[in-house]
């Protein structure tokens, strides 16, 4: 019998990892809220991740559970490993992924480079950070939050006032001055085997990751080292299964900050169903079923992913497709199932080839189709 | 909302056709005749190709009908066609693939060149055709064959007594003194628009295709442009929708036969899901809902795929990814779900690369390990 991956959310996430466990001959299934939702094809049982008894029928059927998102609570995973379930990534590395307070105090005792950070309960103790920060900061609460969701630029204590009185410690950190954002993937089996994809780089706009360009350009040599280093020393560190994204700031005065982690495949990683021999949805499965890993090498000198955000605001994504797969013959399309809303990751495309200018030109393009 | 696309069939070419589907975010649905097919995780419905009602009530609830076979009886798809169903191929394409008579009498028509072949009914006619080629022929029932299934080496009229006796006409060809195997894909939409990859070479053993190499060494200039110009004459002529494979010989004296058509994406087109930019299973799902093509061009510039046939006789595939992934992590590994048993197709590998033989090595490698 193939062997069965569970897959708890159903997002586009899960969505992508289909294509990869049938390819693979592996079985894979979903646990999502709703019909309808993007994995839909792959959905096996319907219920939350919320609650114990939805996650735990569905976790008993498989031999191994992985993840579309970080939102299980440790207490469902803790009594999912305590019952005898296979969680990769495990409730000990995914903490650090679910709870950025725990992330930065863990990062910041491994050595691992992060902006300057506080932890803050109170308005002083913010009034306090932003004082010896220029007067600003970058207030997130410690979970819940993605796509921008959950942070706030601050330059005045008050404006924390709302999140304070929810309860509950805050994360602050200081206002980086980034020359541009980056992101280094890396998976790691349950044994050890560990493989990385090139450094790449990321457009964010409004919060969310627009393009990816990978490799980062001018990245060869140092740059690369240091993030291949600082993700390796994360992944084995905290015991990282699976995928992990390790964003990361390159300041304006050359140095590698660590931004977010994500123990899961990563928008940053899109462009590798194209432009990699193993794409990070495959590398996941392989990963969290303790399977060697797949090469990681380029298909192409360079590959750009661009995001469909929000998708047309008249008719379908489908009604697009005539002008666009016309235009753009060369780019790899993919869409996600869901409705257009203005913001919402829709799909992405990914073009490849030997001219980083004309690559990206025609990513763009072929994105443009599906825009307003 | 996504156009959706009906497949009939719920075999292998069903199930490569749903990663492609899931990537352009279209609704896939397979009608299979039993649960646990390898296409299963796209099933909406169960029943016969052969019956009438469960073919009309599947066909009925998507944009188009295309298929994994060329075993739905003619009658039906005239009736699926009379009732408003579009059908892609089109019977009147489709009949070419179905029956082995009507597609040699049609291509002789339309001056392809093809081998000696008669249409025969007595042991009589039979004898008079082998007197006429040296004592031998290809002795073929016009329907249902595949895989070197209802083919035969005939030296004796007698060798046809048992077919004849089934009743119906047989097809008899010339055994044919042929140096190597080709074959030629190509898309077409209703509209028209038409591309092609590169001509392969294919090897068979025991009549099945067991290697494919991509491009067809020394295949480039008149090999390849009369194979291109023989495809696109039959795509052309019978109207066919969809991934056509023409399948050739290439004879000692360098002329090239059409052997056999499909109609629908063919195992010498596998490689084209990690070879190519479009795959023949995308290309076949854009073709078939009429939207433009996508590129053709190779990924690498040889690529070689190798089927699994049978695969292990102890234990599961999966029990050997382990030693297949580790020894070859560059090749791509696709399996279908399939119970081993001797000669059946449960898989296939692809390797690409600059060097011929280290990309043939490689591929029979990692297939290798599922082998005994």
């Amino acid at each position: 019998m193939a062997k069965s991956i569970g897959v708890i959310g159903g997002g586009q996430l899960a969505r992508m990892m289909i294509p990869a466990a049938i390819n693979l001959g592996l079985d894979i299934r979903v646990l999502a809220q709703t019909a309808g939702e993007p994995a839909a094809l792959a959905v096996t049982a319907l219920g939350s991740h919320l609650e114990l008894d939805d996650v735990l029928a569905f976790a008993e059927a498989v031999d191994v559970v992985t993840f579309d998102h970080e939102h299980v609570p440790q207490s469902i995973l803790r009594e999912l490993v305590s019952r005898g379930v296979n969680v990769q990534p495990t409730p000990d590395a995914l903490q650090f992924a679910q709870d950025k307070l725990a992330m930065r105090e863990r990062l910041a005792a491994l050595g691992v480079p992060v902006p300057d950070w506080a932890r803050i309960e109170t308005t002083e103790q913010l009034a306090a950070f932003l004082a010896d920060h220029n007067g600003e900061g970058v207030l997130k609460t410690p979970t819940g939050g993605y796509d921008g969701k959950g942070v706030r630029v601050v330059r005045d204590a008050a404006d924390a006032a709302d999140w304070l009185a929810d309860g509950g410690p805050l994360l602050v950190e200081e206002l980086v001055d980034f020359r541009r954002e980056l992101a280094q993937l890396v998976a790691r089996r349950p044994s050890g085997e560990l493989a990385l994809w090139p450094l790449v780089e990321s457009v964010q706009r409004d919060g969310v990751c627009a393009e990816v360009i990978a490799p980062a350009p001018d990245s060869a040599g140092r740059l690369a080292d240091v993030a291949a280093d600082i993700a390796t020393t994360v992944a084995e560190s905290l015991g990282v299964t699976g995928v992990l994204a390790v964003e990361l700031f390159e300041t304006t005065d050359d140095r590698l900050l660590v931004n977010e982690l994500a123990m899961r495949p990563h928008n940053t990683g899109h462009w590798t169903i194209d432009g990699s021999t193993t794409s990070q949805f495959e590398q996941h499965l392989r990963a969290v079923l303790d399977l060697p890993l797949g090469a990681t090498g380029s298909r192409d000198p360079w590959s750009v992913m661009v995001n469909v955000l929000g998708g047309p605001t008249t008719g379908s994504v489908g009604d697009r497709y005539g002008a666009a797969f016309t235009d753009q013959p060369t780019v790899k399309y993919h869409f996600y199932d869901k409705a257009p809303r203005p913001g919402r990751k829709v799909g992405h495309v990914t073009a490849g080839g030997d001219d980083l200018d004309e690559v990206v030109y025609r990513a763009r393009a072929a994105s443009a189709f599906f825009d307003n």
